[in-house]
């Protein structure tokens, strides 16, 4: 193991001593290297902010890329410690960075009752199957709204 | 279909219009309701704040949580002019509104170059076999952080 990675790591699992111990919210932290730089540091805040976004994947990559100025985290490693919760992994696909290390697995984060796997359950639920109901309606009026989109010149895609 | 719904997401697709129109980001807009009132509004701003997370559920969901002082809506329903992503579902879950009401689905997201489909498929890969590379380590670090949470006493469970 190269060394670098675990000093990274272990600041993230240090962020997440840390919120935990001032209240901020889980035992959670990560950190986002640049260039052999960090640039962003994050961790659980949900309880603290009456966020439930903002765990600390999602809190570090909005820093990240605000010191980037760009919404894409090209060429930056994500060190969290403990692995990304769905909402998290979706935020790391958008915003795309290089690598993610990781340090508890969900199983460990089942096991203090952070039961993501529910989660991931829910997502591949059919869509009437699922504890929280999801309907469809207006699917044309919200589609007329699409193809203007599709239709139009200065657009920043993403 | 009760009409009152298909007020609230016209609202939600209004505010995919405006948002797209005035350059904030994608089509996509949300607004939250609770007790027959909207107490949030979202639309996305990825590219205009250089925020990945900032899409239009996600963006409703931290307003309506603000305006509420708590980290869940309980009581809330909420009305997104496309189906959530897989970030913007894991946040649904995390806030855990009563119902959600979509316009446009994955199907159509995709027609115009959305393509969540490809996040739900990464989700679902074995981890070593995703294009983002996820690895492991520290470990046993990290578990020393989550056995600290699981033995503290003055925590806020979420």
């Amino acid at each position: 193991m190269d060394n670098k990675h675990e000093t990274y790591m272990q600041r993230a699992i240090d962020l997440a001593r840390s919120g935990m111990e001032s209240g901020a919210g889980g035992p959670f932290g990560c950190v986002i290297v640049k260039d052999n730089e960090i640039i962003a540091e994050g961790w659980n805040k949900v309880t603290s902010t009456n966020d439930p976004t903002a765990h600390a994947e999602v809190t570090a990559i909005r820093i990240a890329c605000e010191q980037l100025g760009s919404f894409q985290l090209e060429g930056c490693v994500i060190y969290t410690s403990c692995e990304p919760c769905p909402m998290c992994l979706g935020a790391i696909y958008w915003a795309r960075p290089e690598a993610v290390y990781y340090g508890c697995d969900k199983v460990d984060a089942a096991a203090i009752a952070f039961d993501d796997q529910f989660i991931y359950d829910e997502i591949d639920a059919p869509i009437h199957a699922r504890t929280i109901p999801f309907q469809q309606i207006a699917q044309n009026e919200a589609i007329a709204v699409f193809q203007a989109w599709a239709d139009k010149i200065d657009k920043t895609k993403y």
